[in-house]
């Protein structure tokens, strides 16, 4: 894979915004098409939000986001503070809980498009990103995850993505070991937690008798199926007996072509999935590509409504230079036969028409030219 | 056509920002699709401009931009002040007299998105619409113009869109006039300007003998071929003779399934536009779906470069129940074959897989169901 290329555009644009040009851009198009399309085929209706909300409204619906995230907009109109969506996850659940509340359940949607986020990071320069994702609600079961996950991939193989690595995760585990087998103080469950995430053995150990039983936790990461067999052997009175069983379900289906591993304490970026998350990954691209698991929409009453999805950001594929196709185009010389080169373009040439004599088709992208009613190459 | 239905959410969302909910945002997507490929086909490379500019960068591009418009971001990164962007357009000649400065002319760039205006009014009360179009840079000749207004015409029948009228208009009309054979003061040029618009000949006639000799121009609007013959009977010294000519090598290839009208001092909306405008209309809807004609950009060195361009505005289409496409869906029982309904999306079904016993295939919008290996219809 190139390195991706930078997308700044001299000083005129603000940092992290910039300009997808040909051909990327119609890479990305072309990627998002594909992954709608699959969707749509198994019954993901599409919806479209807008692109900026009251600001209450875009944190208050998830358990977590975050008012810091946000892009604030002036609105002179409604005399209230907008914000550009940093994600359209929250702004889906929106419709389910209000407009949609009334439909069938489960209820399938699909999105896509741009979100922004106020501050980018090392790894990630860009503001804007493409959000393309699906969301099933009105049930967090495993059979929903076992379709998530499946669709998920399913979408990304249309589309053309390789070396796909789908990584799980049990994003609450912490918490039910906790509440149950392996107790520990509200202090000690975010201590546990931190020494988890960096995966630190002997700070962990140190932290006491209580969090050292979750020293087995670390070594249980890795590929899935010997990684589960150490989530299995903690023996905790079979506490994780049902996610242990979940997971497996989940993994069943999957293609010997998908490699699959599990971090059972990994949450980053996972805040507010509840019992299962996973992480997208592709071959020769750093950082994940999408991400997806099980949550809890906040309705307007306060009640919460299950659901389960995911969501891809694919713009470190498109960056990568992943996606791109030589287009077959074809120079129409002034005073051409239109009906041949409508004709040409129903075969899927793009034509490129002179409008004034001397045009330099070659310069122009052609591969071909017309003369006397045949193709030539260039 | 049906009226438009509410888009608003209870109150959840800003006044003229909302939801497109399913099969709406489904139909809206199809028709931006076709657009789009029928812009490729005829060699128009897809660019994709962020969501949010620099102020500055937005409204200095074109020549007519109005700071008024825009709905403003406060940027704590750039410590300036950003904006939605209102138009594409501006982004897509930004885009061709920087980074694509040095690309081969003419270029032809087509572009798909949302834009945010600060203000609804009364005809279009969303804020927020989409914008599909087409640029080519580099030329506003005649064999632009005809190339722009018949990619327009042909992307949107592809789309389906049927029942269209081209209302051809020459922005800069008057200002010719009033510099050649019919003299105007400057004052008197916006007074004939706006009773011009007005269509108001008592108003014109009063305002004196330079004036009143734009009398005949009122006239000179309506169907095509009968307008143009009242427009070249102005008799003025052949000082229209070219836009004459260009209007009638624009007009000549274009269907008759396709109605013409000239309305040659028709200003409004067309601000920017130097020679050549035209809006288009399609049967049933109220108001335009589009725009475009030829104009100016500005390159950072103050120079200008022609460009001759096209946006469709189709959201009015969209909410009016345009484009909706009846599904054929079939519901998935528990323990169906995978392979089966593999095949049936393959071709063309979509399915909506059972997740738990008891569910209605009939509710959950399914036209089918799969038992034994048949589909049966509900």
């Amino acid at each position: 894979m190139t390195a991706a290329p930078p997308r700044g555009a001299q000083g005129l644009l603000p940092e992290g915004l910039s300009d997808r040009l040909p051909p990327q851009a119609e890479a990305s198009a072309r990627l998002a098409r594909k992954v709608l399309d699959t969707l749509a085929a198994h019954g993901y209706d599409r919806v479209m939000p807008p692109l900026a909300e009251f600001e209450e409204t875009l944190i208050g619906r998830l358990k977590s986001a975050r008012a810091q995230d946000l892009l604030r907009v002036v609105d002179p109109v409604s005399q209230r503070t907008l914000a550009i969506r940093p994600d359209m996850t929250a702004q889906v659940g929106r419709i389910a809980t209000s407009r949609l509340a009334g439909a069938q359940r489960p209820l399938r949607l699909s999105y896509s498009g741009p979100v922004v986020r106020l501050r980018a990071n090392q790894l990630r320069p860009e503001r804007e990103r493409l959000q393309v994702g699906a969301e099933l609600i009105g049930t967090d079961s495993v059979a929903a995850a076992v379709e998530i996950v499946n669709v998920a991939i399913e979408a990304l193989q249309a589309a053309g993505v390789t070396g796909i690595t789908i990584d799980f995760t049990l994003p609450d585990l912490i918490d039910t070991l906790a509440a149950g087998p392996l107790p520990l103080s509200e202090d000690e469950i975010e201590s546990v937690r931190a020494e988890l995430d960096a995966k630190d053995a002997g700070a962990l150990v140190a932290l006491g008798e209580g969090p050292a039983a979750y020293l087995p936790l670390i070594e249980a990461a890795g590929p899935f199926h010997a990684a589960m067999e150490k989530l299995e052997a903690l023996d905790i009175g079979g506490a994780l007996a049902s996610r242990i069983a979940g997971l497996r379900a989940i993994a069943k289906p999957i293609g010997w072509d998908i490699t699959l591993t599990l971090d059972p304490t990994e949450r980053h970026g996972f805040e507010y999935q509840l019992w299962f998350g996973f992480s997208i990954f592709a071959e020769g691209f750093v950082g994940e590509i999408g991400r997806g698991g099980s949550y809890a929409i906040v309705r307007p009453d306060g009640s919460e409504e299950p659901a389960m999805g995911f969501s891809l950001y694919p713009d470190p594929l498109i960056d990568a230079g992943f996606g791109r196709v030589e287009a077959r185009r074809v120079f129409l010389p002034i005073g051409h036969d239109g009906e041949q080169a409508a004709k040409l373009r129903a075969e899927g040439w793009q034509t490129i028409a002179a409008l004034s004599e001397g045009e330099d088709g070659a310069a122009l992208g052609c591969t071909h030219w017309l003369e006397g009613g045949a193709l030539s190459a260039y």
